[in-house]
C-alpha cells in the first residue's frame, strides 16, 4: 500500500467537495482544492467551518487537521497530489477533459478518483492515457458522515491503495466486481423508493407514513444488518439455506406483487404534498441539520463495534 | 380511547410472543399467555429474562414490570383482557379458529390484534361475529427492540385504542388506509432485497459487500430519515418538487434497469456461501446477540429525538 504522505486534490468545491475536503483535512491530509468559480473558490474555507466542527464531534482531532490550500489553477491544485478526488458535475465529455488536464500534469502513480453517481467507470476511461489510474469512489450523501464509498476501477493496485486512503479517514469502502450503473447503495435506494412510491400511488399509505414505517422499522436494522444477513437469521439456527428452501418461493411470488408505478402529474402531486406535511414547515436547510444530528448521535453509538456486525 | 387498565392476552408463545409479553410486561401491563404446547408453556417464563433485561437497559423500571400469568387454556388467557395479541402461525383456518374461541369469551369491545407477517385483515376477518374487532397489527423482528407496528383494521375508535395502547409500550404504530400484502415495511423490504440478489446474481458484489454498502450507506441514513424525505433533502432549497422536476425521468430509467432475479440453485448457493463468510464462523443465535447489541445501543443514540426527523 502507498504511504499516503503527499497531499490530495480535491476538485469541485460543491458540497460533495466541501465534504471530502473536509474529511481529508480533519484526518491530517493536506488538501489542494479547486473549482473553475472564483466565486465557489473564494467561500470555500468557511463551508468547511460545519462539517469540520462535525468531525471534530465525532472525535477528530482539531490539532492534527491538515492544511488546506485553494489553487487558482486545475493544475496548481493536482500538483504533487497522490490522489485526484474529482466532484465535477456529471458530464462525460467535461469529466473526460479534466482527466486529460491533470494526467499531463500529474506523476504517474496518482490516482484519479471520479465521486461519479449516476456515471461507470467504463463511460469515463475512454481517452485516458492510463486508464488504470482511474477509479470511481461514490460517496454517499453527506459523505463526511455516511461511511459509504463505493469502489470500482481496473487495478487492483491502485483500488487497495485508495482502501486504505479511505481507511484511513474513517470511510467504509465497498469494491464492486462489476461495473454498474447506480454501484450498489443507489441500486438498493431506488429498487426501496420504487416500492414506496408505489405504496403511495396505490393508497396504502400516506408519505410520512412510509419514512415512518422505514425509519423505525427495516431502516433501523439495515443500520447494524445487511438484508442478506437479516434473511440469514430469519432462517433460523439453519440460516439462509433454511430460509430459501422454506421462504424462498413466497419471496418469489412477493417480488411479483411488487409495484412499478409512473411518477405521473397526480402521483408527483401526492409525494410533493406528503413530504410538505411531513416536513410540517421544516425547510430543507433545517432537516438538513436535524438529519446531520442524528447522523452524529447514530455514528457515535457505532463505536467500537465499528456498527456492522 | 380507551383507558388501558385491563391486562393484555398474548397467544402463541413463540419468538414473538415473548417479545410482546416483554413489552407489555415491562410497561407495567398485566399479561396472561397461551400456547397450545404444554412444553412452550412450561419455558415462557424463563425465555421472558433475556428481553426483559434488554428492556431494562433502554430504561424500563423492573419495579414498575407487570403480572405474567400463562394460563392453562386459551378461555383463561382472553377472559378480561383489553387486548388479544395473537401470534398463531399462518394459516387462515388455524387463526380463524382462534378468533371463534376467543369472540365466545371476550367482552364486547375486546380488540383482537393479530401479528401476521404474510396474510391480511381482509383474509383473516371472514367468519368473525364482529370483525371491528380484528386488526392486523404486525411488529418487526425483534419486536421488543425495533419499534414498528403496521395496524390496518376497519374500526377508527379500535385502531385509535390500539394505536395509544402500542405507543404507551414505546412502539411506533403506523397506520395503513388500505389492506395490502406484506403491510407497508415487509413490500421495503422484499423490494430491496430482490435487489440486492440480483446485485450477486450478476457478479456485480459479493454478499458481504452488499451488506457493507447497506449498512455503512442507505441503511444508516434510513435509520434517521425516511426514503421519500431523502429524496425532498436530494432537490435542494426547493425539495421533492426540483427533485422529480429534474431527476425523475432517470429515477424511472433506474427502475427500468433493476434487476428480476430468479432463486435459482447457483444464486441460492452464492446467497448461502456468500453470508456464510460473511458470519464468518459465528451461529445464527451469536448473529442475534450482537444484532441486539447494536441495535439497543442505536436505539439509546434516538434518545429524546425520538430517531425521526
Amino acid at each position: 500500500m502507498v504511504e499516503w504522505n503527499k497531499p490530495v486534490a480535491v476538485l469541485g468545491c460543491g458540497l460533495i467537495g466541501e465534504s471530502w475536503a473536509a474529511l481529508f483535512l480533519a484526518h491530517g491530509y493536506d488538501v489542494q482544492a479547486w473549482d473553475p468559480s472564483p466565486q465557489v473558490r473564494l467561500g470555500f474555507t468557511a463551508r468547511l467551518e460545519r462539517p469540520l466542527a462535525q468531525l471534530v464531534t465525532l472525535g477528530c482531532d482539531p490539532a492534527r487537521r491538515g492544511r488546506l490550500q485553494v489553487a487558482e489553477s486545475l493544475a496548481e491544485a493536482v500538483i504533487g497530489v497522490g490522489l485526484v478526488q474529482e466532484n465535477a458535475p456529471e458530464n462525460i465529455p467535461l469529466k473526460q477533459g479534466l482527466y486529460a488536464e491533470i494526467e499531463a500534469v500529474v506523476s504517474a502513480d496518482t490516482i484519479i478518483a471520479s465521486s461519479t453517481s449516476a456515471l461507470t467507470w467504463s463511460e469515463l476511461s475512454p481517452g485516458m492515457r492510463n486508464p488504470q489510474r482511474l477509479i470511481t469512489a461514490h460517496p454517499f450523501n453527506p459523505p463526511h458522515l455516511v461511511p459509504l464509498v463505493e469502489l470500482y476501477g481496473i487495478s487492483a493496485a491502485h483500488l487497495d491503495s485508495a482502501d486504505g486512503l479511505y481507511r484511513s479517514i474513517g470511510r467504509k469502502p465497498v469494491c464492486l466486481k462489476k461495473d454498474a450503473v447506480g454501484h450498489i447503495a443507489n441500486r438498493l435506494a431506488s429498487a426501496l423508493w420504487r416500492e414506496a412510491v408505489h405504496i403511495v400511488a396505490e393508497g396504502i399509505a400516506d408519505v410520512s407514513e412510509v419514512d415512518a414505517a422505514l425509519v423505525h422499522g427495516p431502516g433501523l436494522r439495515w443500520s447494524v444488518m445487511g438484508a442478506h444477513m437479516t434473511y440469514h437469521l430469519g432462517g433460523g439456527q439453519e440460516g439462509m439455506a433454511h430460509y430459501l428452501r422454506h421462504l424462498g418461493p413466497s419471496q418469489v411470488r412477493r417480488w411479483a406483487s411488487l409495484g412499478m408505478p409512473q411518477l405521473t402529474e397526480a402521483v408527483c402531486q401526492a409525494l410533493i404534498s406528503g413530504v410538505d406535511k411531513e416536513a410540517a414547515g421544516r425547510s430543507v436547510s433545517e432537516l438538513e441539520v436535524q438529519r446531520d444530528a442524528q447522523l452524529i448521535k447514530a455514528l457515535q453509538a457505532r463505536g467500537a463495534a465499528d456498527g456492522m456486525l
